[in-house]
């Protein structure tokens, strides 16, 4: 068994509001000594399989054909093994 | 300079409908290896700041006050030192 | 063919922090006038299907069984017959 | 009182992966005729004031400087008297 993350994230220069919103509230709640906030989705999965190789390929055809949009997003994929 | 990483999830028995959605779909594409799927919000922040105690404390206190619901919440905090 | 809208918001009470972030952002930018700010998510389907009270219930059932967290969440659905 | 909602969704031609998430858990779970599915964020607000003018233009306003990035992005806004 194999513990999956994939970390879904805007490229470079693309504009991230919900990072700038976090910024300005928390900004607002006196913390002025927050200077850049980002914000990622990660998503973790419980996977079966025989190789951390067999694995990585899977977890990057997942991300191309369903859990990223390549023209806005890039990604970042690390493989465990669980017991 | 630091970087906090904070990484919210629903607390363990709160379901969750996107890592749900996510699991269903894979199956639909035929990786019928995934197991199981949870999603989680991750917000990287650069913060000024003395020491990583001082930070610690004050990005617990944006957790509390603005960033996570702690009825169904939990998080993670992790602070490193940057140049 | 229709189109289904599914409105899914957090139950009254649950305490919604995306929504409290932007009102604390909206007014470090000067939006004093904002009281209160709630998010949903928004789901737009376009489905095939012979009557309005069939594609109603089977989307009543996606979100049992998708969509939604009971215990957490709310629905609206709202059926519109489109050419 | 006004209540203002806004919903954000991504441009035309834009590839929403979460939309396309959601119908392919459809599909597996047995509904094959659900044939697109996009989601959207809504935000709904309660904003003083003295017209449904000067609302409009605010929350315009908002969207451009916290709650939309426009180069992917396009919002749509209701205001809404309330007593």
């Amino acid at each position: 068994m194999y513990k999956a993350t994939v970390i879904i994230k805007l490229k470079k220069g693309v504009l991230n509001p919900e990072g700038r919103t976090i910024n300005r509230a928390l900004n607002f709640l006196g913390f002025n000594n927050v200077k850049d906030v980002q914000t990622y989705k990660m998503i973790d999965m419980i996977i079966e399989g025989d190789s951390k190789e067999e694995i990585e390929k899977e977890v990057e055809e997942m991300c191309k054909k369903l859990l990223a949009n390549p023209v806005i997003h890039d990604y970042e994929i690390k493989i465990e093994k669980i017991e």
